[in-house]
């Protein structure tokens, strides 16, 4: 059976055979138990409990093109502009359920662009790592992993190739060649739900060129090799999941998390069936590319997320009694204008889609970087947005244990109080939720990665750049001006 | 044959019964001779002349639904969200070629907003409007008719209903009924390509209650009636037009034109078979809001412009020998950023349109007021980008006339050069249709249309409110939030 | 001698009679020794010790209007447009120094508008408030004070007046008159570096009415007083500064810090000399206008940490070696244009001062007005630039801690290196900066309270409503249309 | 006595020799009789007018610094920052008046740069051009002349300096010496009301390098001289002047223009005495960058066009009988704070002024540039604004003269009436005014003369990079971050 409960999930992390993560400073005993860790499993958890929801389950779930199994729809390979719609619907819907980041979106487009690429390869140099592929993830269908898709390396000199760094471990690579294998070194950077993976698909981070060969690979490795690293990334205010881990937790604002982290690979082995690239250097665009296009329409999960935000604004403007200044509700028109102009984006770069020719179906990419694009702004303004509504509570309330102590709960309740709408204590919490949202660990989310996840700004705007057609536009400028020349 | 070439469409308004046009204090003898009438009639005949074109005709044709012959797009009854999408993507077309209003939109998508009304008011009263409004639009598609879609009263008092204007003409309403029909009289005003359509398809302008009966009416009429006078609206530079009418008329930037009239109905008659609503005051809103849904997302039309101006930036940035400087090209991507955006926007409403009860398809409604949001911002700062990398010389440059004086010929020869990639005479042409498309009669239909045509913005986003489900927002932030109450 | 150092500072406060401080559930037991205190106080020392060093003694000091001594300018009545400008020089020195809130402007406005309207109130009606207050700012300079101006009441209902609320003590209202003075009962919400102060100076909230006469009350008592309560406000990552408390402590992100914390007076007695105003309900708009109007100018302090993330950016663009980038050093440029153009508003508004009846100069309020509404906005759009040229590793960044571990410090060396222009530690520190700047305590400062502190923006778009002059806007306009009627 | 009244002002231009001024192909008779031009002499007339009214004079005028005479301001050496505020002052005041250029400022600004650049010339040389330029300033106060600050060269290929063009002439160069002075060649773009003008102020358009000493001249040209050709620059709408010129003139929507010109001079004798720069290459960039500091500052004028914008939109609403909805009331407030943002950074920048070694004062480069760099971006919002309260009526209006045609007349006061605060004509009146501000020839100088003018948006960044003090900033970074490295 091809689906795991949220239940099986928890516990198959706790199967995988010891790993070494260190968090500030320690070698965790228990990574899954660490309650900061536990936030962001909470949310990965998600995306099997609600595929075991009636009310869920078809934004959920598909049927595989690989087995015609049922499977988690994290696992698919998109087979029309329609299921590449259905993917940002499921991805806005876990937005609105856990406000963060739910860290499996990395594999599902890591699949996509590997499946793809993997074929052009083959059709190029007569290899085998499509059919190696797919019994790949015909594993990962059947047994519903989470798949962390690694691509980000260190890359020590911007303005040097892999193969001219001073210390080429900056950049993964090969290190050594067996027989039924290779053995691969360096570190990946920002991996989101790392440690609550079972597997890692390493992918190369940029176009390479034919120096660069030893740098140029895609393989998979389960999460728990013993010759892997994990250090965990600290977040704004993360040690709140600390200080009351068995209670409400209310100064947290949220039970889910994210999850960044460094993966250091000391010398992995990798076995032959599980490389899928192994110096094609000219296809690393290719692949770079595409997963690009893919992840920068995952951001669509960033209008769920501004759903609640957009909840969380709408309620404070009720607790604190105003919410029918004019100018409440025309910033809340506002913000729900910002969120559906990027849902819009993501929509359209969905339905705009083509099928490869390896059969899966890929974005539109002048529109996924154009989605992209807003993804790094707009989620800002709403933030800002939400900030001016909740009012500066948000910054000044006191602990959530001071609701705890006699000699101050009662002092609480009359000043904190706002309008009749809500009690001292619910506003409380809606405030520390919006805290969370602007600048807690959801912030890391809603903001910072928005900005940088699956590109920097920067990076779409060469992609726009190199897919505007500006001949053509002149052209059509030159018509109307009854311009002849060249 | 149901398509007219650009060609036969000229002389088709040429055959209509004289009309009373007054243009600037005068009643014109032959409309269609005036140079400035002709520019507008210049872009309708595009969307003729387009569907001739091998290159385009799929763009611009389709089978109607009604009889299964080849029509023009404009006269078609979307059947898809393919459709829907199709429809926008002949719009951006049409604007790439014309850089501005081609006048043909209204009547379509009064069309599909008449069809999908006249077919409800039948179901709930039992009256046969959809039948008589499938008759008059199989003799539209046939004979491949402009139709003016007219909607906007005059409203007089903004705060009175139509019942209670002290004067009830400044809402068209009916001040006669005899056997065979009914007669109207009011005016509509904002009436893009009035004096180049063949017929006029009358709605009302906003929803009304029981009182306001006698306002509820649609009905169609033929342009040339002789009860109709229109007044021509002026434009920015329409008088350019003018001054150099059989020569290059380089000043005027562009030989395309928008058009905008007032139409004064004096006691015009409506035979039965040509009233599509008569009194149904409970299905304005529908008619309204349909048709502001189909109207919003054809703003798809102003990406086209978008386009021209873009390509208009990018030559510039080359004539002026500066296209390789890092900050025009930053402007040129953020341009083609927003263009794109907006696109995106047309796309998603496109594709996520439903089909009504009487069987043609209706947008998405809340994305395109998202859309049409979109487009009363971006294009003014595309429009203002434009200026910045076109340079001062858009506003300072001498007229055309002096290329010809041979006294100053020399002088702009030398001074006017830019780059060795274009003459003076070609910089010149290029700068005017900038002038045109920021500031002349382009500018009226690029920026304050873009603005207020198909509802100004605070319409959009009194829909936005209306549609944006706030309730289940805040259920997701209470969810995250953990506040259990109200 | 007038002037304390900042030695003298931090005793002072560890001379004052046990105070009553909440945070998070517990009763401190000397809370200037706690470290999240601690870093708040390092920021207001900072107004002593720059005050001590010669390099800065000219900015930080001035001649008292009062007593012809050297005074600390926060203690100061302005004099003249150019005092007003030195103000706000010392406010962004001081942001410069310790990048978030040093906590003693609150006071410094509370003096100046104290000032003006207790001298009002005594031309209207007899009383002796403003010689008391000379009387207690002579003092106030004398001792060096930092004084908590406390404004903000509770409010309760936003829709009823203080003397309509079900329990009068959301706002801050007399319970008792005395012989010799009067006692207070209520709170006072987001008082920054309440717990940092000598003494608190009470004003009232909002402009009053008749019947709220029990509430117009303006007086001053020792932060000592024992039956005040404060309960701490708590911060984002507030607690990374007890991680590491006598270490490095790098991952708090910087040794300064703000404070904000609802003080609750249960039946606080005040002397009638510490009393400026009883009633007179009729001044209650002056002095919240004229406090607000000095306390917006204040807001020049964001420049000054706005310097900090600029300078923040550009060294991180150096660390990871894309300082060269056209589009980093077009952001940098923007953020400058953004800092200089609300430091602009704080100089227009202090050079067109007035002397006000009092004797001591007020800032034009409409400008100072213009300065906050830019100061809502524009730090949040530098701290938005400042994360996009920093990267995504401000928020993966492991612990601190990471670096003492040398199972993982050998990695962190070789993977988080950037340029050749700094260690990974140094890059590590930077990151630690900006993270604070922008998601953590500092940015509760450079964000929300620019949003909210001195006013929400709605405040001031009121006060820019009533200042605009619109009738005569409305006259030049009808000058130039040539329209004659009303 | 040295103030012309705007009378003499008219008849001084009629007394010029004849002046060879084309106008779209043809050669003017009289320049000073054509509409056109007459609108572009009403505005600068009006700097002689107001200086006749009492209510202005103290605005207008002042004590010259070099006679002691009363001068008008526009010939001032601005003699300390309270000067350089009250020219401001004096800007605002006339865009207030006109809603258009006035014109007169490039010729102050000119006098102001000239001074204290000749005077470090001598310093360095030991030459006389300072004493020359005292005299050239002394009758230019004493004939109260409009002086065209003539700066923008042709320009030619932008990759290569004056030196290096195939064509010298596209700088301004001197082409023969004789003994008693220079004789020199090309032409200057761009010149604002240089045929309105009595004399030209000829300067070097950019900083100048050795081989370029030919084209290092700054010298004084009548305007009459015959050597000299004018080719008027068109504008948007230009030709409404001329369609009712002894009439109301409605449709021109103002009595007031600007106006833009080529000249070109061919062959034009300078003589000894009005030779300002001669070879001096090194004092390029002083002059060039002092003459920007005071030309961008001296864009608060817009913010005196951007009043009447706000009066316009603040009329409109109140004719369209909405002036009570809560949205329009937010955009006037947005309207005026961003003109208020504008005008805050012009009063800074004179407030920071500085005294030059010549002794005339200079505004603060960093915040003019600040200043000027706003004004690219504000008012194309305030227009786009203006637009939107405005509503559609703005771009469908018909001509006037259906106004006076009785067959429509009655139709037109019927349908185009608003509220009962204006008759349709009034109505009418002000739409005209707003098409004009914003598309029209108003909308040159609102618009793009604010991209342009005094250096486009670019140059100002550049500027701005430049005065930031960058490593101030990175090392206060450092501070904080507590980086002890380079």
């Amino acid at each position: 059976m091809a689906l795991m409960t949220g239940h099986e999930y928890r516990e198959s992390l706790k199967k995988r055979r010891p790993m070494r993560v260190f968090m500030n400073g320690e070698l965790l005993e228990d990574p899954t138990e660490h309650p900061v860790i536990k936030a962001s499993i909470n949310s990965v958890a998600l995306t099997y409990e609600l595929a075991e929801d009636p009310q869920y389950r078809e934004a959920m779930t598909t049927v595989s093109a690989l087995t015609g199994k049922v499977i988690n729809r994290f696992c698919h390979l998109h087979q029309s502009p329609e299921d590449l719609y259905k993917k940002i619907g499921m991805q806005r819907l876990l937005g609105q359920k856990c406000g963060t980041c739910f860290q499996r979106c990395v594999g599902m487009d890591a699949f996509n662009a590997t499946f793809l690429t993997s074929y052009e390869i083959d059709q190029k140099y007569g290899t085998d790592y499509h059919e190696r592929f797919k019994k790949y993830l015909e594993e990962a269908e059947e047994k519903d992993w989470v798949v962390d898709g690694a691509m980000t390396d260190a890359k020590g000199n911007r303005g040097l190739r892999p193969s001219q760094q001073p210390d080429p471990d900056v950049y993964v690579h090969i290190t050594e060649r067996r027989n039924d294998g290779v053995v691969i070194r360096g570190a990946k950077m920002h991996q989101t739900g790392a440690i609550n993976s079972h597997e890692i698909l390493v992918m190369p981070t940029i176009s390479m060129q034919e120096d660069d060969k030893e740098f140029a690979v895609a393989c998979a490795v389960p999460a728990d090799d013993p010759n892997i690293t994990y250090i965990y990334g600290r977040q704004s205010c993360d040690t709140r999941l600390m200080e009351d881990p068995d209670g409400e937790n209310l100064d947290a604002g949220s039970r889910f998390g994210g999850q960044e982290a460094i993966i250091v690979f000391e010398d992995v082995f990798v076995p032959s069936e599980r490389i899928f690239m192994d110096g094609e250097y000219d296809f690393t665009g290719l692949l770079v590319d595409s997963f690009a296009g893919y992840h920068r329409q995952s951001y669509a999960c960033k209008t769920g997320v501004g759903d609640v935000a957009i909840g969380a604004a709408a309620l404070a403007a009720e607790y604190n009694g105003c919410e029918r200044a004019s100018h409440i509700k025309d910033k809340i028109i506002e913000m729900t204008h910002l969120n559906e102009t990027m849902w819009a984006c993501s929509v359209a770069c969905s339905y705009k889609g083509e099928k490869t020719p390896a059969g899966n179906y890929l974005v539109d990419k002048l529109l996924a970087n154009i989605c992209k694009q807003n993804v790094t702004r707009f989620p800002y303004e709403i933030a800002r947005l939400l900030q001016d509504i909740a009012g500066g509570a948000i910054v000044t309330m006191p602990g959530a244990k001071d609701f705890n102590n006699t000699e101050t709960a009662e002092m609480l309740e009359k000043y904190l109080s706002g309008s009749d709408k809500a009690s001292a204590k619910d506003r409380f919490k809606l405030m520390r939720l919006i805290e969370n949202l602007t600048l807690g660990r959801a912030a890391v989310g809603y903001l910072t990665e928005s900005m940088h996840g699956a590109g920097s700004p920067q990076a779409q705007r060469i992609m726009i750049s190199r897919l505007g057609r500006l001949d053509q536009k002149k052209e059509m400028a030159k018509n109307i001006a009854n311009i002849k020349g060249k």
